[in-house]
């Protein structure tokens, strides 16, 4: 279970609220498991929800198209049940002898008639629960437009809160199972870049190099979801698509790269050189290093994001890149790939022992391309972070 | 180029629109050709815009944020301009020559200065395309919450209309160009199915076959959405995630799989069967086939999404499977995997030439698994209808 319930449950009590509704891809996988397969599919009208109570906060009832109400099977075991809505038939001929898990989907979507849309078993479900006169929290980002409002006119008695901030305001304190998905993902990043690099030689393109790396991420189980893999000079335009640019000798590779895998994200850079790399770019390189190590190693609970991001550019500047710019050098990762804290200018969030922070000094020059490491880190509670990845982060040299 | 000019020019006339805001991911894309890192990597706050006007309804200014500009590089070359937002830095040391390209990216992104925000970008797009005054349509889907009323705001002159479905209207029917991309992604899903089935034999598990399918997909270029591949009574259940079950000789393999090829879905079906199948299963497929058949032979314009429907479901009825029930037999595909026209009881969409719709008549029963076959074509004008699958479509047989 991903859930950290303690942080919930603060949240819960000290904003009154007595439920929870989670409606995007990532709040209804953290609160039930359920990785909806609709949500997914279907960014504008796809619905899924997860609801928990106060009194109940690891035990929601999941309310499902009946289409994919079978997902559920996939979901935590704690889940209290299901509403389901709307019509996919699935037959069951007489003596059929089912399984135990045909019987549970059975139970759910054959027995049950289906609400006739997802506003309507969202608020089935709130009247099931005994929330439809009570004070719930709506994670109104993955909300069809118009069904906030609609929840308060139709639930009058219920009171309405936007709750989105709040629940990513629960998800910055990893739990141990969270962090055991975000090194997982970290591990599967780092095999498929040296999967990619391991095809490196001159003339190789940038192409057959990215679907080498996407080759390894799908045969590891993770999803793809960016790849910016660019050589030399092209990677100071590092949102084109790799192209057909063959790979020369003295060429500095890049690779900024991530992707998800059991509801959780990776983003990792390396930099790989053909050959020996450019005297400056090398000096370079190791200011940049020299920054994201000074963050991993000195970030503390209680410092702002905007305190370690002052710390981090001032690294990379005293360690020789003295005109270096940026307006960030990391974020908050797990199940988004941007969350809370960002490290940049000013910025008051407050880290705390457990989350889990990106940290990257990228740098970007035309004619010399992108010099860039990036990695995920635990914040201890007294300097004891731990780093999640394990190869090394030099400016690696390959034997040309 | 991907625009129906013909039928925005239309839309665009009928509502009295000066000019219209894209916002989502396929729209973007479709005016545009950028395929936005932000709204990919971003879904709840990422935006990325491309605006038109009607006298220039093929060349969008974009509007992007300046670290993602250098995807306009890859999108179509009538882009018109660019309105950059938020800080990013490419450094630009003196005396460094640049490519064609770096200039490009140079003068989108180090010359002008971003706006604060993307909803500044915007208004300032808005301001120097002249549209500041005029009738606008806005694809409200793809903006942040707010944005849609803020910009009457802001913009108290500018009439501002929803275009959400407009676009979508627009979208429907295809031009040559996004039929030639919904026909190369089949194929590409059509070359995985093969890959994954070839690998078929006693004792292989569906995580095996799935993985086999993906590496494919992401071999040709493509990118993964759904893989729902499952064995034998399996099937039934077919949103769980592909798990160790091996395959058993007799069991019935379903695939139901998708991917996105430079934009455009796929949605394909088959079943294959490890050694003879059940004769009634075999019976089943039989009439499933038919609906299928009857609706790719019989799909005319003027029809609407009901009668399709209807004449399907009635042809798989005749065909031996008179209990057959289903809620919709296809659905619209390009852009986006589900577009309209939905084939479905009492459906008034009418149907045009140059639609093209993904017909399907799939069959769950407890105990048996899945029966499904899936294919797009392209509604001819007169009975000219164009599968656009190559692989044959019976329940194919693996020698065991």
């Amino acid at each position: 279970m991903l859930i950290n319930v303690e942080r919930l449950l603060t949240m819960m009590e000290k904003r009154r609220l007595d439920g929870l509704v989670a409606t995007t891809l990532e709040n209804v996988h953290y609160f039930s498991g359920v990785w909806s397969i609709s949500l997914r599919m279907f960014p504008h009208e796809g619905q899924c929800y997860a609801i928990v109570t106060r009194d109940r906060p690891t035990e929601p009832v999941v309310v499902s198209s009946t289409g994919e109400v079978d997902q559920v099977l996939d979901g935590y075991p704690q889940i209290r049940g299901t509403v389901n809505f709307g019509t996919f038939y699935r037959e069951l001929p007489e003596g059929v002898e089912l399984t135990a898990q045909e019987s549970r989907l059975k139970a759910m979507s054959v027995d049950p008639v289906g609400a006739a849309g997802p506003l309507d078993g969202l608020i089935d479900a709130l009247h099931k629960m005994g929330l439809a006169d009570q004070r719930v929290g709506v994670d109104e980002m993955g909300l069809r437009a118009g069904f906030f409002d609609a929840l308060g006119e139709r639930l009058p008695e219920m009171d309405v809160v936007p709750a989105s901030d709040l629940i990513r305001w629960v998800r910055r304190v990893k739990t141990a199972e969270e962090i055991h998905r975000i090194r997982a993902v970290a591990r599967i990043t780092e095999n498929a870049i040296l999967a990619a690099v391991a095809i490196a030689r001159e003339g190789v393109t940038e192409e057959e190099m990215a679907r080498e790396f996407l080759r390894s991420i799908v045969s590891q189980g993770a999803s793809p979801r960016f790849n910016l893999i660019r050589f030399g000079r092209n990677a100071v335009a590092g949102q084109i698509e790799p192209d057909r640019t063959p790979l020369k000798k003295g060429d500095i590779i890049w690779f900024d790269v991530g992707c998800v895998y059991r509801g959780y994200w990776s983003d990792i850079a390396r930099n790989f050189c053909l050959g020996e790399p450019d005297p400056r770019a090398r000096q370079l390189y190791r200011a940049m290093l020299e920054g994201e190590e000074r963050a991993i190693a000195e970030a503390r609970p209680g410092m702002t994001g905007g305190e370690l991001f002052d710390l981090t550019m001032d690294a990379v500047r005293q360690a020789g890149a003295e005109h270096y710019r940026r307006h960030h050098v990391g974020h908050g990762i797990g199940a988004e790939v941007y969350e809370q804290p960002l490290l940049a200018p000013g910025v008051e969030t407050k880290i705390e022992a457990g989350m889990v922070i990106n940290v990257e000094t990228p740098y970007y020059e035309f004619g010399l391309g992108a010099l860039h490491v990036e990695d995920p880190f635990v914040v201890g509670s007294d300097g004891d972070n731990v780093l999640l990845t394990t190869m090394g982060r030099d400016l690696h040299i390959i034997d040309p």
